[in-house]
């Protein structure tokens, strides 16, 4: 909790104004899940004929909260739906108990709410093999309901922070044919970040309409070019969640809509690069893209390699344009490469060329860049077209008190 | 560099008496490649019929002088042959330049020491994509051959070492039918040390006689329990080398003995701890046994996430018995696990079990645990008979100031 004071360098300046979004409905409160003088839970109330697509972890020991929300994605809409979020807590690897605090949870918001259990979708977040005292958090739930506001989306997502030093959201809007669509998300994550698949808890929500297996399929597709391609740690949360909820409020039919597909992503890359920003201990914001690879599979390989090595990510944090462990990590990834054939560029310096240094390369070139707070690395591998951007931040001292302490 | 001045408190309390192998002869030089005030430069020749057999990094941008030891190690060996390694310069990333230095360095060595430059071999350790000076190495060649004594394994240690805080050393004897066969061996390597199906920088040495193809299947199969089963920031060398000496002096042949292989195995496995004791930044070692896996190579997996896992390896730095760290790295490992399976136990204490906290756990017992130095975790999925042991360091401050600043 060694950050929690201190708000990131990277962070933007402010929280964005983000949009009323028809059909939903927000309010936070306190229910003392672990941490106190804040709030740590929030209840989104979406309207009836919502659809809602979710992306989840794929860790092999994944939560309670996550495998009750893969069960019910495709159950039946008309009913409308809710979604509960508590920090404090992540209700992971409790055992049996885990899944008796989810449907504690569901069963008490279907009651209050009045939707089917089937429809309440839930995720908890911060320590891993304590019980949730879920208790606390259903005792709020009549506050939740009665607080509903179509204004609280800031309040919800400043909820779900755990070692969040900045609430993160983004929006968006789309004219289509006459008809201006919403888009607004929030999202929370700073550690345990390597989604892999899938991503941190992320709530996204607009008046468009789209059937659900449409909007899975987007979201499925743009989740694997946003938060897939970030990490803080190499470490893959338990928990991680996303939940895009189409209202329909708009009466606008957006399945197939390039528009709406480019808002979309663009509110998906930004809450990721908030993520990357509030990374524990980061300093250094830090975009790595890979191009010549055999394909566009290896290029990810490449860029998540040099993206997760601790020696190339605390070279950033030293403003060291150290592009030997650039050449390492491409090294260890796995993926194909020929030493003879790489070029690296740090921002817009041609770093190394034909398996070395370039002749034109001036140190202080690459070392001016390096002072940046946006760190640029290109690597082209020279053998194909395939290509990956992802996004990560340096690994400093501050990564170290924050989890040496921090029981998560 | 920071650390240069500072051992390890993990360090063994001295350098082991190494015994004198017949056969091989040592020398040490300062040849000021990098450092100044100490020796950098290793010369060993090893007398005709020496048997060597090599494992060697699998990074796809490994350096020339890996790249040339590779090629040479089925030649023959009845002209006897050398060993020279220099620290401060990796010779990596170098271009085509790289072969010309290796080729600089065999063949000054080759016309000193009579030997054909087939049988030089060379490794260099240090800064990536520097030319590596080996002008100033060829200079002193004449004064390695004048200064080779049977005596020298220590100043060899010592030479090779970069951000080493300790020479690594181990030995044994094994009497076979009434004959004394010695092996003596040598080791560097503190960061970028994940070897993946290699090594540090590691000789050794035996008076043992054996055929180059038994001896070379031998290394490779021990190779893989014991330096392939350490991590310490999951970053491979560029460098790493491993080769494995027989001189046949003692007129012992040892193709197929156990005792000899148990002697070669415990050796091998001690310089591994040694190196992962020396691991920057490290004041924890760390053990982690993973048993009832689906087979041996997915326990591995599972281990190798564990150790490799920045969270995990944080907590043991704060002395944090976190054991919801271990199931988050069991569940990103892409190995298989079943949570509601598996047991865990931090030191002699059963932890968790039945995917929950054992009801008999009492934290004060696992944290006074991760107060001693050799820390034990042991992980039993549940699922199958296979089984690994991989060792690690915790993640320090130390490791930031070490990486933040040093340009390897």
């Amino acid at each position: 909790m060694a950050k929690i004071d201190k708000v990131s360098p990277l962070a933007p300046e402010r929280f964005p104004d983000l949009p009323r979004i028809s059909g939903v409905t927000f309010a936070a409160a306190s229910a003392g899940v672990r941490y106190s003088g804040r709030t740590d839970v929030m209840l989104a109330v979406l309207q009836p004929g919502t659809s809602i697509a979710g992306v989840f972890t794929r860790s092999s020991t994944r939560s309670a909260p996550v495998l009750d929300c893969q069960a019910k994605l495709g159950s039946d809409p008309s009913q409308g739906a809710a979604i509960l979020v508590n920090s404090g807590n992540s209700n992971a690897f409790t055992g049996h108990y885990g899944q008796t605090s989810v449907e504690a949870l569901t069963s008490a918001v279907a009651e209050a709410v009045g939707v089917p259990a089937q429809r309440v979708f839930t995720a908890s977040t911060g320590v891993i093999g304590e019980p949730l005292p879920h208790e606390r958090i259903v005792a709020k739930i009549a506050d939740l309901k009665a607080g509903q506001t179509d204004q609280g989306i800031e309040a919800a997502a400043r909820a779900i922070m755990t070692t969040d030093t900045f609430p993160k959201g983004s929006c968006a809007t789309v004219e289509i044919e006459g008809t201006v669509i919403t888009i607004a998300g929030i999202a929370k994550g700073s550690g345990m970040i390597a989604p892999d698949m899938a991503t941190m808890l992320v709530y996204i929500f607009t008046d468009a309409q789209i059937a659900q297996p449409d909007l899975q399929n987007l979201v499925s597709r743009l989740n694997a070019r946003t938060f897939n391609c970030i990490t803080v740690d190499s470490d893959t949360s338990t928990s991680d969640s996303l939940l895009a909820c189409a209202t329909g409020a708009s009466g606008c039919d957006v399945a197939g809509n390039a528009a709406f597909e480019e808002a979309l992503h663009n509110i998906m890359q930004d809450l990721a690069h908030q993520v990357v920003r509030d990374g524990e201990g980061a300093t250094k914001f830090v975009e790595i893209r890979v191009t010549g690879a055999q394909d566009d599979r290896e290029a990810h390989v490449h860029g998540m390699a040099i993206a997760n090595s601790p020696l190339v990510k605390t070279a950033i944090a030293g403003e060291d344009p150290n592009w030997g462990r650039v050449v390492m990590a491409i090294g260890k990834s796995g993926a194909t490469a020929d030493r003879d054939l790489l070029s690296i560029w740090f921002g817009d310096t041609l770093v190394a060329e034909n398996g070395w240094v370039s002749p034109t390369y001036r140190e202080e070139d690459a070392a001016a860049h390096m002072k940046n707070d946006a760190i640029s690395i290109r690597v082209d591998l020279g053998l194909g077209s395939g290509q990956a951007t992802v996004w990560t931040c340096d690994l400093t001292h501050g990564y170290i008190d924050i989890n040496a302490d921090y029981r998560s």
